[in-house]
């Protein structure tokens, strides 16, 4: 496909983009009409939004337009695994300069698409305007198969603290990034192209998780929300996280103790819930800590005291 | 609320959207959470996602943000509607720059609220991101209550072509204040915020409709979808359309003859949808042409001829 996406034209972009898509068979009505059909058989559907733009959400020189995809895909479809439900559908809302390479819409479509078919879901439709900056809006659905909803208001004193996922790979990765380099592979790849644990979210459901969010801003900062909703006091132990023997090194290469990257690093999306203290986790779940009652408002600790190296990540702060 | 997005921070802004909204019967779980969870208790749901960017879709000094709201919520809530659904949940994704005042984010939220109350629906979610543009994505949610949806491609030979809704007066509207005028009021405010006749979806579906849209683009490029996906010509009657005198008035005064703006203009969102030619349509809906079988591809005429009139609006174009 030559060209940009000004000489293709809204309908012939639409046409192109649309003409990857498979189908999956929750679609009823797929890309291409006014609104997309979709399954929802527990009679309820999980929908969560999220915008990322150039220049601050992703790069064109640090990632391709596929990785864009498969990442803008994740974050949303990892939302929808937080709250104990099955990915099922996805919608972009794509703005693009008329002179953006036709491939790289095609390419981040892709991205899209492969991710989806990782979380079982399909892009069913979306919405292509022109803008001066690219963007790229996401909305993912799901179906909680008849599951309670895990929400961020249920963690109870007593409950442990675990996590299952890349915690700090992304962090490590844009560490390595910006400071010019390409390697190592495995955590440049983890800022590119975040892998959330889709099917451990229905299952920490079926569980019994009380809270459960992904970490997209930070495990502390994300906690935050959890801690803030349930009223408690969450205390993270730092001993008790797996610092993986090569983040270590990078951490020593670029001058960062690689527990910020764990504890603050956002974007791999793992997931963190609340379990209460009799139930059995599966080993891909790891116990970090534990919910207290809180002496004051809800809040986050980590081995007792307060965090506040790099906590996370406020999109209107400098 | 004085003071700017930036100011608030982005935390301070969701909280201050969020706490406008109020939840339908529909919501169990609402806005503030990782996800939302929303009745579909047809057992599908209907989505669909529209972008809206400062400049393009919406101007600061023609529109104050609360009609942004109400006509990007309008657009999409439309959009179901015109699937033979009823609408149940929106989602907004907002960039904005720091230095948008935060009454202005504020009172899009109103509008967005204030249109969904009117639709049936609740804001359920979404995401704010830092932006140079405003921009607003939207995605809109609905259930079909045990309707087969309505979709582009049903339309057969022998139906009949109807509309309902405001037809026109949102272009009238736009060439008024394109040329620095403020009323006529009536159509101003049409232009300014859509009135997308809700209730006439479903009820179609219900009618026996074989195909149906909103019309965003004009009536006749939105024919355009249902003629090619259908693979039949749909010919128009000019003379069957009502041409309201005020907005003869207006054409005569800025030299355009109206029927251009009930042909060609966009953004009323008014539904054109075809029955068979047996079924007894109620008063709101308009007869203005009838389906024929294609001599060759899909195509729309007016009067057997085409239509070459600035029919519709192409995103890329120039």
């Amino acid at each position: 496909m030559a060209g940009n996406v000004g000489e293709l034209g809204e309908f012939g972009l639409i046409r192109e983009l649309t003409s990857r898509l498979p189908r999956t068979a929750a679609v009823e009505v797929g890309p291409g009409d006014v609104a997309a059909v979709v399954a929802a058989p527990d009679g309820r559907v999980v929908a969560t939004t999220d915008v990322l733009i150039e220049g601050r959400h992703f790069r064109r020189d640090w990632s391709t337009a596929y990785d864009v995809g498969r990442k803008a895909a994740a974050q949303n479809l990892a939302d929808v695994a937080a709250m104990g439900a099955v990915p099922t559908a996805l919608l972009l809302g794509l703005v693009t300069p008329a002179e953006l390479p036709a491939t790289w819409a095609l390419e981040l479509m892709d991205g899209l698409r492969d991710e989806c078919a990782v979380a079982g879901a399909a892009v069913v439709g979306g919405d292509v305007v022109r803008g001066d900056t690219v963007m790229v809006s996401i909305t993912a659905l799901g179906d909680l198969q008849g599951r309670r909803p895990v929400v961020r208001s249920g963690a109870r004193p007593g409950d442990k603290i675990a996590v299952t996922g890349w915690l700090g790979w992304s962090a490590a990765g844009l560490a390595v990034l910006a400071r010019g380099f390409r390697s190592p592979r495995a955590f440049v790849e983890a800022h590119r192209r975040p892998e959330p644990p889709y099917q451990a979210g229905p299952a920490a459901a079926q569980l019994g998780a009380t809270s459960m969010i992904d970490i997209s801003d930070g495990l502390v900062a994300d906690l935050g929300h959890v801690a803030a909703a349930s009223k408690v006091h969450l205390d993270l132990r730092a001993a008790d996280f797996d610092v993986p023997a090569q983040m270590a090194d990078i951490g020593q290469a670029v001058g960062v103790d690689p527990i910020v990257w764990v504890l603050s690093g956002g974007e791999d999306h793992a997931l963190v819930a609340t379990f209460p203290k009799e139930v059995q986790l599966p080993s891909r779940w790891r116990v970090v800590g534990e919910v207290l009652r809180p002496a004051e408002g809800g809040r986050v600790t980590v081995d007792g005291a307060p965090w506040e190296r790099t906590a996370g990540w406020d999109h209107f702060g400098s």
